[in-house]
């Protein structure tokens, strides 16, 4: 046996008829070529077969990623998903993949916070609707808003004023207000190197948790309510996604005559924009809420029980649009889901539970939430970022088909990872996880509600091999994983296979 | 059933016996922490017995460790592994762990590049040897070195001029000669944010294969080498090291008349270094070579062809030391392994072949080296960071007892990963992938040979319940996995378990 064979080692196939001296190295490229595409087989996506047509889009598609990975293996730093994506939010909108992921039809949203759906332009835009204030020591960084006829009287501090926003604004400056005012709703700040703006996951999500206090007496507003719902919708829709799975976390809605609506109250309000705007876009599938109080005070059982008896009631009152229950908060300084095992453990077994879990760094602690997330029996998991640190817990996911949502941008600027390229998620591909993309809170960190992430994903996480396929099995997972039930699901296939199909024709024919 | 027994998925025993609506969480409680039980049993470091005296040392060890994490859960920027090491230096010396491990026998360094393996205040000693001279335009900074007995004529650029370190010495004052000199020899510089000192892999690669430009020549003058590889064993065994194994170039040694030295003349000096070492140390085990000439060169048929001559002539008159051949560079901007295929195939079956492969962030280009590095029957592979990326290599890695080398700090130096939690050694833990830990360069970053990468890999890498068994277990490792022959082996193990019986001693009786 010469040395060449002597050297190869066949994976189960020791080959022993070669006993020249001759170095014939087909034999090694045969075997390294058949290794090469039995991992490709494995990994995500490859289950998918291409149409015809199908297979001419993804040549453009596979074109267009490939000559941005052309630029990164020459300059790494010219590479989009290896930077920060406060620093390329300008270059990724130029991006022929990313325009094109842009009208690729996603289907569904499965994974996004209900304060966090529209963008701070949008948010902005909210403030100029009559009787808003302000609250402010001198024009200082906006503390809270509220809609109200007289002055509110309640201060945070001494030095505190309530001032009208309609005043200050035009005091400032509409133009000038606008960027103070923009601030508030937004993670993106255009003058700090984003790798140093914030030291680590607990700075970054004080200022994150920050947001949500703020905004919340503005989006509560009931009339807002409504309209925020009707322009997230459509934000929705421009981005290719014709299905969302919300989650809320009830907020109570007023009005300007003092009303405080129950927690209840935002299922009429949902209803009402959706057959309104179903009307104009027949090809919209709906949407289905997750109900996800904060897990923060759990630990006070009164509020616990509060909790568990609004999920148990909103679930009886409105069983097809309460779909599931999750508890969320930063997972590194909030209780288990041990704290409240038997609580979960006794809600109704149809209520679908879709647990944060794992959404830290840390090993062997934290990111045990794993182990009740799966224990319980959630449908999904909530990034699941620790997921790989636990190849037992990785493999019962895979055999029992639960999905991961996976949240890269969320991830980056929440300070988990800081290049995609070392994201988990490389790991799930790979392995075929069923995984499905989300956003979490697109517009707090200045991104579509999903194109943004599937870019990141396509090319900074999967393999430069992943194709078409991928994105295709991606988009179907989004419906696959759903909480919509099987007739449902039935339809919004239907729905999303008439709007692909249509992508794939324009993107053929270069109409875009 | 009962509700409580219906959301369980128990894993395979689904429980049907419980019928009452008594809401009893034992049964819960037992299979979370059988399956936690379960994964621990299965990672990296559980097939170790420790015997009574090395529990009451791991309580010790544990105690330090835990210590830490406390302070990191709670606030992670206060956690060392979280951040990069040029920012913690002076803490971790400072850390009670940090001083344990420093302690701790940890056997072989199995990776380590000759010209970076001793400190840089060591190697500004060495400029303090006469007819040293330097290359520079108007000491602005240094490009080269030379031994000389007269003025070398060689220039760079037409500004340049050689100038006799002594006299720039006398010229600047010792003290300032010394902080210019130094910059040459780190990448560290405390007067800029690490996280942003290098834009990507690329820019601080140029700047790490300078530093091997630059001090080649100082390293290669004869009589400096003989002292430098002394100087290195000492700095080993002060590090609780007993043996290495060590990647040269082959450096053609010089000196003050004229003589160039062959490749091969650096094992004589080798032995003659570890003959004396050893007189002094008994229980020092020794070193072995493993050639590992730049990959960039090998595009170049003539160089590459002299190369693996060279690997096959000192491989025949060295068998006993030359023990390893390898190919070193910039993954990402070297040819691949394949290039070569036909001429690393040949070689003799009994050189072990030791590639650097999967040290990229890449997936689905650079990173498939692991494909052929594994094909072509390595024993160890070098980095494997991507390895996690491929699931059926990370198998075939398990199954066939192939020792990924981890190289901590080097990873994160050279902009793969910035936090080392998630470095993905994590999931080769976790899997129970032999591993070994090295430091790479340990040299140019500052850091002990092995004790700040293991200390990064225990505290940072591995999960919080990772305890001695892991320590001990890279320790073992660091023997198996190495190119020593069986009877080596027995050696080594006896004089480490010498080294190991004592530190456990020193350590429960706290004498230090």
């Amino acid at each position: 046996m010469n040395k060449l064979i002597a050297r190869i080692i066949c994976l189960g196939l020791i080959v022993h008829s070669i006993e020249s001296n001759f170095v014939d190295l087909t034999q090694y490229y045969r075997q390294r070529n058949d290794l090469l595409i039995s991992e490709m087989n494995s990994s995500f996506g490859n289950d998918i077969n291409l149409t015809e047509i199908e297979k001419v889009a993804n040549k453009i598609i596979m074109k267009a990623k490939e000559d941005e990975l052309k630029v990164g293996l020459i300059n790494p730093h010219l590479f989009n998903p290896s930077r920060h994506i406060f620093e390329v939010l300008d270059i990724v909108k130029n991006s022929k993949l990313f325009q094109i992921i842009k009208k690729m039809p996603k289907g569904g949203l499965l994974y996004v916070h209900e304060k966090t759906m529209c963008s701070a332009d949008y948010l902005v835009s909210l403030t100029y609707w009559p009787n808003l204030w302000q609250l402010s020591t001198n024009n200082s960084e906006i503390e809270t808003f509220q809609f109200a006829r007289q002055k509110p009287q309640k201060l945070q501090s001494k030095n505190d004023e309530w001032r009208l926003v309609a005043d200050v604004r035009a005091e400032m400056g509409a133009s000038n207000y606008d960027q103070y005012v923009r601030k508030v709703f937004t993670l993106f700040d255009k003058n700090i190197d984003p790798r140093i703006q914030f030291r680590d996951v607990n700075e970054v999500w004080n200022r994150f948790a920050n947001i949500f206090i703020k905004i919340t007496p503005l989006l509560s507003y009931a009339p807002i309510f409504k309209e925020y719902l009707k322009h997230a919708f459509k934000e929705f829709q421009n981005d290719g996604i014709q299905y969302a799975e919300i989650r809320s976390s009830f907020p109570k809605l007023y009005d300007l005559d003092g009303n405080i609506y129950s927690e209840m109250a935002i299922f009429d309000v949902y209803q009402q924009v959706l057959v309104e705007f179903k009307r104009k876009n027949p090809l919209f599938i709906g949407y289905k809420i997750i109900y996800a109080p904060g897990k923060y005070k759990v630990a006070n059982e009164t509020i616990a029980q509060q909790y568990f008896d609004l999920a148990r009631q909103s679930h009886e009152k409105y069983p097809h649009i309460l779909r599931g229950f999750d508890l969320v908060g930063q997972e590194d300084r909030t209780p288990g889901l041990l704290l409240v095992a038997k609580q979960i453990l006794q809600l109704p077994a149809d209520l679908n539970l879709f647990f944060h879990a794992g959404e830290t760094n840390w090993f062997g602690s934290v990111d045990e939430n794993l182990f009740d997330t799966i224990l319980m029996g959630s449908r999904r998991i909530g990034h699941g970022y620790a997921l790989t640190k636990h190849p037992k817990l990785m493999e019962f996911v895979k055999r029992n088909n639960i999905a991961v949502e996976v949240n890269p941008i969320s991830n980056q600027v929440l300070k988990l990872v800081d290049d995609y390229r070392n994201h988990p998620a490389s790991v799930l591909i790979a392995q075929n996880v069923p995984i499905i993309i989300s956003s979490d809170d697109p517009g707090f960190w200045e991104v579509s509600p999903l194109s943004h992430d599937f870019y990141m994903t396509f090319l900074g996480i999967a393999s430069r091999h992943s194709d078409l396929r991928t994105l295709k099995k991606l988009a179907i997972n989004s419906i696959q994983y759903s909480s919509l039930n099987d007739m449902e699901k039935t339809t919004a296939f239907t729905k999303w296979q008439i709007k692909w199909d249509q992508f794939i024709i324009d993107l053929v024919e270069q109409t875009f």
